[in-house]
């Protein structure tokens, strides 16, 4: 950040700087021909790294992992982006280069501390932008402008470049109009760095979320008094269960009370640690009321880190429950900021006015959640609102399918550019699902609505297809049977097309499903009406001689029905 | 610990307070008839609880998790154990109730802080006791004392109802004098409780290591001096050798590197916070070393503990490269101590002595890895000599598997009381199988030295049993197949028993591996000689009709034999 803007933000220093010429990647990788912009706590080789602090400014050799790995794939590198100072604020207006408007309302705060990035994406002069969250500060400004802030895994996209705030916890985060856009991006950036400390080999979870998803939604809310935003949640609520969604009240209070360890207990210091050198020898370098913050953590003892690393354990272990079981939810849903704060309001109440936009984002590191802060409404007023969903580490590709419905069902424009949403990407597509599922063909008591079908749902396996086998087989009622069962026979001629169905199951559970599959049946290949040999039940030999053959009912549920 | 013992530990006080009358446990559980003892920084209901300080005793008014399902495992509770004081020392000296002598010759350590436990195991008194360990407080008085110290995985066994040493790192941990009473008494402790902060549903490996393990050995090795230790400790990787096991030099330093933040940096302030309240109050009470120990917690900034937990992240991390890949390791090979120490030489220099004891323990728990400390030799001195087997955690069982075939080829008698090792249990077999894997038939390509047998080795699969089918099947040799394959169909009438071998499969790679198998061929069900029903390779009806019977060779391999 070369340039100093004035308070306000109007110039365009004040929330990006600009690379001439910019920096093109791989013109033949997945990304190519997409613009990004990079925070300035984030490594480009050559261009000094601020953080917003010019004293502090140093000019790195290599560029952070996430950016090479981005102009690997083909990207082009803008710029840098304004940022509240040490990536300490979640409102935007904490930088000598000035304060990020909101991209809606000049006169409102961008959210922060990805300020820039969010401003730039919203406004359409890059496709997409890297943040880093510790507190939310990638999802509070995608919230407050219209956009997607996708706050991955802790340890999934390297931080390996980038300047910790709260090393720990902070995570590289993108920010985008769509989920689509934010996933291409994750893609390419997702992958085990062992040159980065906190980096790890996460096994995701790639199935989707069930049809009948449970969402959990605190059952203390606060909006600060603001009615707008509270409304907008609820008809985001209304959104999900739309989308086939259950709500169910989850307490807050463990979450609350692990998010208010981030600023008033001993972790605080990790803050300071990152800086400290620096800090402790100029420390009017530092702006207020950052220079506080990290001042703050220099008050603490070694031993109160311990007791509050032990508390935040003990509030992450009780939370932990809302996951499990029956009565579990599958996703977390909060609203990804309270309310909207002018830039008036922020300066008379720097620390409060903040605390309040982190009330439903400062938990969720702390205690290993994936997060994606998605586009939910532009309330009465023109400000957008927008709500966050959180799943454990490794949800991040379930979050972002959910995600993407409930963006796409909302129909809202695109960042603060008036276009509207492309046509959204098939997410699981991206994952390899070869690697993760099974197609399996079910021809009997596992068909949806027959007696064995439960044994399909509770392994997470979901229905893709209903379809027919190829006309070169039989169908028979095997005797004695309970519940009763076909067996599928291949025939070398007079066979027909008997009706089936389709299911992905997740490769890992195949082995407890086979274990249930009582002889003469088997999982073996059967071939369909379109020509593909796709695995799924057949029957041995021997046990059809006695059996009925029901081949003319031309499948086993309108045999079944006929039966009963 | 209600009497005050005399150093040099003669007296029954400075290792063992008789509960009078013990605690009796369900006559009918697991471990009825086995009587056990527990470390005295572990909640017995209605006894003091002393850490082996005296002032700080408090009497708690239910039983530590560990003691509660013992009890409830039908084991019966003898008393509570002498160690070093708030199990802070590894030596077994730093007790108001006396020193706990060695089990093999009185002038030495015992080890610590478990030295009680140790003791009352070696000496036979007690079937088994729970110790903590925290920097290898479970470990290094086993390998003192020639007994098995088993410290599980971070999480794996409850810690609710102890005092924490350093909470984040704390490990109830097992001494026995086998293997295989050690795994008997994990078996009854493990399980997630929601009540304990840092308890955790941890993944188990359960599959054994592979037969030509390879087992990681430090390239720099230290002994101070003690030349049998050294040659015990090449005998013993000798030892794993002729098990089958390949050594592979290691980089000791980031190991050595993380274990010395343990007390040389500002973590050694977690185990000020833990007494933080009554240490401020009353440092007078606690006993030198230890209290200049707690003092040194008392020293550091809030800052420094994110130093030195960023410094271990980055250590853990350089040192997670030893267990991947094909050049990775199995398991890590260590001394549990690299020598003994007089109690004299001890009085004369207790920090200096202690660190030495440690020298091979303290990195484990900061790095999340399980341990086995297991017996290897006697050493002309007459004093024991152990080895620790080290894994990532979850890796339990493969290290008590491996640890108990390596104890057993030692052929030592148990602890000091001069019998001998009772027969092995088989470890795997305690193990729930029929969750973790299933059993499978396989008849033709796939059998053992057959050209698909390595579908089944790179699923970590293995060979439990050559057998044959009940005598209802034909086998075909299926025509037009690559490489060649038979078809097992069962016959009404005319049948035969035809050879094949029964492999373990881990469920979740049974749907992978379902994914290579080809028509005609399923995975359904085949009779065994002996009766029972197993999954495995059977074939569709229709591919028969124009397949050579090959019944009357018995079995695949046979065929193949004559037809090559």
């Amino acid at each position: 950040m070369a340039q100093q803007g004035g308070d306000g933000g109007q110039s365009d220093a004040a929330w990006i700087q600009r690379l001439e010429p910019s920096l093109r990647g791989n013109a033949q990788g997945p990304l190519a021909g997409l613009r990004f912009a990079v925070k300035d706590n984030i490594d480009v080789a050559g261009v000094p790294t601020t953080a917003a602090c010019p004293a502090f400014a140093h000019t790195p050799v290599v560029h952070a992992a996430s950016v090479q790995r981005l102009l690997d794939a083909g990207a082009e590198l803008l710029g840098k982006t304004n940022l509240d100072q040490f990536a300490c604020g979640l409102n935007g207006s904490r930088s000598p280069y000035g304060a990020v408007p909101n991209a809606f309302d000049a006169r409102y705060v961008s959210g922060g501390s990805s300020s820039g990035s969010a401003y730039v994406v919203a406004t359409g002069q890059a496709d997409f932008a890297l943040g880093t969250d510790t507190a939310g500060s990638g999802r509070v400004p995608a919230g407050l402008n219209n956009i997607v802030g996708l706050k991955p895994s802790k340890g999934l996209v390297s931080a390996r470049g980038v300047l910790p705030a709260a090393q720990s916890v902070d995570c590289v985060s993108i920010l985008a109009p769509t989920v689509a856009m934010a996933v291409r991006v994750l893609e390419c950036l997702a992958g085990y760095d062992p040159a980065d400390p906190y980096s790890r080999p996460l096994p995701m979870h790639t199935e989707p979320l069930s049809a009948a998803f449970r969402f959990g939604v605190p059952s203390q809310l606060e909006f600060f008094g603001d009615q707008q935003a509270a409304a907008a949640f609820a008809q985001a609520v209304a959104g999900l269960e739309a989308l086939g969604g259950q709500p169910v009240p989850i307490d807050y209070a463990p979450l609350a009370d692990a998010a208010a360890l981030l600023y008033e207990s001993a972790l605080v210091a990790e803050r300071y640690a990152a800086v400290r050198g620096f800090f402790d020898a100029e420390p009017g370098a530092v702006i207020e009321p950052v220079r506080s913050i990290l001042a703050a953590g220099q008050q603490y003892g070694a031993a109160d880190v311990f007791d509050a690393q032990h508390r935040l354990q003990a509030l992450t272990q009780q939370a932990s429950a809302m996951w499990r079981g029956k009565q579990g939810i599958d996703v977390l849903c909060v609203p990804t900021a309270p309310t909207h704060c002018t830039l008036a309001a922020m300066r008379e109440q720097p620390v409060e006015r903040n605390r309040e936009l982190g009330y439903y984002t400062n938990f969720v590191n702390l205690m290993d959640y994936a997060a994606l802060a998605v586009p939910a409404a532009l309330r009465p007023d023109g400000l957008p609102f927008g709500i966050t969903l959180i799943g454990p580490a490794g949800g991040d590709w379930q979050l972002a399918e959910l995600g993407q419905r409930f963006h796409h069902a909302t129909a809202l424009p695109q960042g603060a550019m008036g276009q509207p949403l492309p046509a959204p990407l098939s997410i699981p597509a991206l994952r390899p699902t070869p690697a993760t599922h099974l197609e399996l063909v079910v021809v009997g008591a596992h068909l949806s609505g027959m007696p064995l079908n439960g044994q399909l749902i509770e392994r997470q396996a979901r229905l893709t297809q209903t379809t027919a086998t190829a006309p070169h087989y039989r169908l028979y009622a095997l005797s004695g049977t309970t519940p009763p069962k076909p067996g599928l026979a291949r025939v070398e001629a007079g066979g027909a097309a008997i009706a089936v169905e389709i299911w992905q199951v997740p490769l890992h559970a195949v082995g407890s499903f086979l274990a249930l599959v009582p002889p003469p049946l088997a999982l073996g290949s059967v071939e369909l009406a379109d020509g593909r040999w796709v695995h799924g039940f057949v029957c041995e030999g021997h046990a059809l001689l006695h059996a009925e053959d029901v081949t003319h009912h031309g499948g086993w549920k309108a045999y079944r029905a006929q039966a009963n």
